[in-house]
């Protein structure tokens, strides 16, 4: 069942102040897009969705700042791959509850995002249909033929680093959620920011692929343990984690106050909050030991928070060590055993 | 806010039956996809979402029929750029009243329709979201440098072709919904087979680029006429269709019979289905003229009903030639002048 004729109309209005991007044949408007890759290199794809009410709440999330969300959610997975962003495909599934507006400060927002980390929207897809509102995006880029970042690759010795503060975006939604109606003015500025505007890890990466030294690599979206977990299986390693070494600053030690008073929530809340689950689009990587300085110097260099929060071990064992010298098995879901003995 | 671990193993399951593709340096099961690009090729890249109660009905089509029509949406555009299918990323949006069960099913079909052209998923998305269940897939593909085919290049004097027997989902719907409860057992059983395993023209469409000769081409997505007003916009041509020229096999024709006994429906019911809003996936292709002949031999080898049905003209004027001669505006949409005239 084809589109009403308005569609077009959306689609040009939508598309028509994009940048040109680089490479871009043919963009907005034929039936596909026509694309020039780069000599040398390998082709790095991915998808990833935001549906309303599953991944963002209009209450919580501007349209502009879901847009963005979205573009630094995929930025997030060509950043793990080491990988140079270049062109991306935007569909969108759009209720009457949405305006036109709406829908272009999104989509606008997004390739905002898109452009500084290199990337144009090159074509995408309007659909009216009722339920949620849904975009999904799918970003493709380049690496150095043969030397994309994977999750396989850490070897016992290596170290664990994280950069930026996990366990933001989850304090932002449950502190967000703690009281009715559900209010942004609960959760501490800084908090805020790097939910609306979260930081893109790209150039972080491409610097650090330049330099050598990463052996390995994950984005931390479903939670640090998590994800920490997907990058052991893969590497067929183990992982010890310093509980102090963990990143927070004032504003997660704040937010993480704030939820102690919150009835449902028990145990150590702060280490709750960095190991569990939480979409920060934050980089785990795996560091060859001796350039593991070269890697610190330069996340400083680029003003990128990157943390030494542990190190990869032999086996398959995952284990918190705490500040006593007991170590915890480092489990997701649930953390009832760590709870109870913090 | 992150998915369930649950998602995982669905996707997990969702991707481990699929036969690796060509040019695939790292499947599903990372951050993303590593693909190796053909050196002297430039990629093209399109995107189309299909959303249950909007572009199809459960209970009109089964799941795996959703998936091949998926695939095929996605492959025409490609066919419609000249190119050649290579990789897919499918995102999909799924309400509890789906099961795991029939998630499959839409994939797996999906997958084998675009394995029979030569492209494999290599990554995805699986969100769990109240509302209606949502397919997106976004199709990569290639093409000789330089070689894609547009919407522009038409020129005054080249032949307007067109494949298959467009209207052919239109009269499937219009069928399918003139009693209740919707059914398919009032459309012909050759329209039916159109619209749940539509054929793709990636074949014929590498065909022809190889041979030269075709000098615009569009998918026939939106209806005949939508998308030739859309081809001779680009190529600033109008267009001459001659009425008698338009495709229409048997069934079509017995699908326009019984649809002219709807009360709703008025006027040349088959000359609306031909022209009117449909979503075929057909190509319409722009031809030299001393091309024409061998355009016809190919088409006539590898089976696909190709039909000469007009030319291109200077200026803009579009116009249905009808067999009294009386020449009449092809436009689009409402056809209400037209009803009145036949």
């Amino acid at each position: 069942m084809p589109e009403a004729g308005s569609e077009f109309e959306r689609i040009a209005a939508l598309l028509a102040a994009l940048p040109p991007g680089e490479g871009v044949v043919v963009g907005p408007g034929d039936d596909a897009a026509v694309l020039r890759p780069r000599d040398g290199r390998d082709l790095v794809a991915t998808t990833d969705a935001f549906v309303e009410g599953r991944h963002f709440r209009r209450d919580l999330l501007t349209p502009a700042e879901a847009g963005a969300r979205l573009a630094v959610a995929n930025l997030s997975d060509l950043a793990a791959m080491g990988a140079e962003p270049r062109w991306a495909l935007l569909s969108l599934v759009v209720p009457k509850a949405w305006s036109q507006a709406e829908c272009l400060l999104l989509e606008r927002a997004c390739a905002r995002v898109l452009t500084a980390d290199g990337a144009a929207i090159v074509g995408g897809n309007l659909a009216a249909a009722e339920g949620p509102f849904a975009a999904t995006l799918a970003l493709l880029g380049d690496v150095e033929r043969g030397a994309a970042w994977r999750r396989v690759g850490a070897r016992p010795g290596d170290v664990i680093a994280v950069t930026g503060f996990p366990g933001s975006a989850a304090a932002f939604t449950a502190l967000a959620l703690s009281g009715s109606p559900p209010s942004r003015a609960r959760v501490p500025a800084a908090i805020v920011e790097r939910v609306v505007a979260p930081a893109s890890r790209v150039k972080l990466a491409r610097a650090l692929a330049a330099s050598g030294g990463v052996t390995a690599a994950i984005d931390v979206s479903d939670g640090l343990a998590a994800d920490l977990a997907h990058l052991c299986e893969a590497s067929h390693v183990g992982a010890r984690i310093d509980q102090a070494s963990l990143p927070a600053d004032a504003a997660l030690n704040e937010a993480a106050r704030a939820l102690s008073t919150v009835p449902a929530t028990e145990g150590d809340v702060l280490t709750r909050l960095r190991l569990g689950a939480s979409d920060d689009y934050e980089l785990l990587l795996s560091i060859e030991p001796s350039k593991w300085t070269d890697c610190e110097r330069i996340s400083h260099e680029l003003g990128v928070p990157l943390a030494r929060i542990g190190e990869f071990t032999s086996g398959s064992a995952r284990v918190l060590a705490a500040a006593s010298g007991r170590e915890m098995p480092l489990d997701v879901p649930g953390w009832d055993h760590f709870s109870e003995q913090t």
